[in-house]
């Protein structure tokens, strides 16, 4: 289905992408009052979709959303994969407190919107498909709850129009402390000394859904993995450092500033097999 | 015009607002990649409509969107006040970075998509038509870039729910050094020993339309206005509080926390007569 116009889904409706639309006084238009969820698509399946519903659950009750029936959002998700024949790729989902006369807070609860759309992507088959990424550091400035998943995501948007505008290919944020956040849209990974650090989950580190599974899966190749804040320092002395998220799977980072990282590392190359075996079974 | 459907603009095209729709991959859907304006409509004319425009345009510049064509989107706003006759009231535009398959750095860049709508609103005649409000001081967890007037709007959506929830009408920001930033969607000022205080704009504080234009007001009767950041505990010993935006005007602040104050004071009536005089001409 690549190039094709795929079939979305808006609010109860299955229609092509370019008719799927939503009001201007939506609140995800007009104030990201609204959150998300990418789900990546291998062997026609939805992966960890039980655990992209539970934070898309814990998303929708931190901002105060009306309940919501999230069966019926995994079956969109799996009808939208159905429907556009998709082997390999994505489904992304958006659901925002609904739309209503602006207003920061509206005078009467709306319905919440949902909408939905799948893509076919080219995924890596091994890592050498995955061309590793020069980071740059750069102050975090996001706002104080991305463990929400909000669609708010300007920041990320500037900072990585910055970070290219100065030859990078991705940033990562830091905190005031220098400890390193996330990518722009990834969890960040080093390796030491054979030991694999990433962050734990928090107001400024997302509990990504490829996190927690590589998680288990470098635990069952036998790493040992520490879930605590590093230092931008640590990460430019790292053996090697990637990102994860859903559909990029796992980036080789080749430069974090001035310091060339060797990229892919091995230890990367065996979690990436590991992850590709476990989405993909081969 | 007040409860019909009013006539609004979506890229080059005037519709009734309940058909005013943008696609689902429009970055001010995805990414909050847009930004906007509420200039406020008296007499029939938008009220410092310059400043207003010469915001967007700074927005629009340090997102990095392409070069727009401001006047044009003034001449918009201004048939908007006109095909729905309005003579008191507000407009609303909004321009996001445009529509294009989802990825956080587009792969081409797209056309920027410029809507806005226009409505009539009751407007104070006094002070004493508007309602003080109970403000209570929260952590301010926006994002670092608050200068520009972004859709980014979930961080204040959720603070107010969140003060409704406690009792409170309104939320006044604080930062870490326990100063205040601004309201959910408005500047904040005091009154103590008859002088001004309002701080000044930076990362936090958006630089107010209606804020600077009350400034000149004040100057021009005479007030002593001071623009520095003024404390949570300088607020709670004032002898008057208020809060400023386009549509909203002027409007008092009688309680703060646990601490009453009066409301509306004689210095904020004073303004809010002088504002109303400037804007109305009654």
């Amino acid at each position: 289905m690549l190039g094709t116009d795929p079939i979305a889904y808006v609010n109860g409706d299955f229609v092509p992408i370019s008719q799927a639309k939503v009001g201007i006084e939506d609140r995800a238009v007009l104030f990201a009052d609204s959150v998300y969820e990418v789900v990546l698509v291998a062997r026609g399946k939805l992966v960890d979709l039980a655990g992209h519903m539970a934070r898309l659950e814990r998303s929708v009750t931190e901002l105060r959303f009306p309940t919501i029936d999230l069966r019926a959002v995994s079956a969109v998700l799996e009808r939208l994969v159905e429907k556009n024949a998709i082997a390999q790729g994505m489904v992304y989902v958006q659901i925002s407190r609904g739309e209503a006369p602006r207003a920061l807070m509206p005078v009467e609860n709306p319905k919440p919107s949902v909408f939905a759309f799948a893509r076919a992507l080219a995924m890596p088959r091994t890592i050498a498909d995955t061309k590793p990424v020069a980071a740059m550091t750069v102050p975090d400035t996001r706002w104080g709850r991305c463990d929400i998943k909000t669609t708010a995501l300007v920041a990320p948007t500037l900072a990585q129009l910055e970070a290219r505008s100065a030859g990078f290919d991705q940033v990562l944020f830091v905190d005031e402390q220098n400890n390193i956040t996330e990518g722009s849209a990834s969890n960040a990974w080093i390796v030491r000394d054979g030991v694999l650090l990433t962050r734990e989950p928090g107001p400024k580190v997302l509990a990504g859904v490829t996190r927690t599974r590589l998680i288990a899966l470098a635990r069952s190749l036998q790493f040992k993995v520490v879930e605590r804040a590093f230092s931008a320092d640590e990460a430019l002395k790292a053996d090697e450092a990637f990102l994860t998220s859903a559909t990029a799977l796992i980036v080789p980072i080749a430069r974090i500033n001035l310091v060339q990282l060797k990229a892919p590392g091995p230890v990367t190359s065996r979690l990436f097999d590991a992850y590709r075996q476990f989405a993909f079974g081969h």
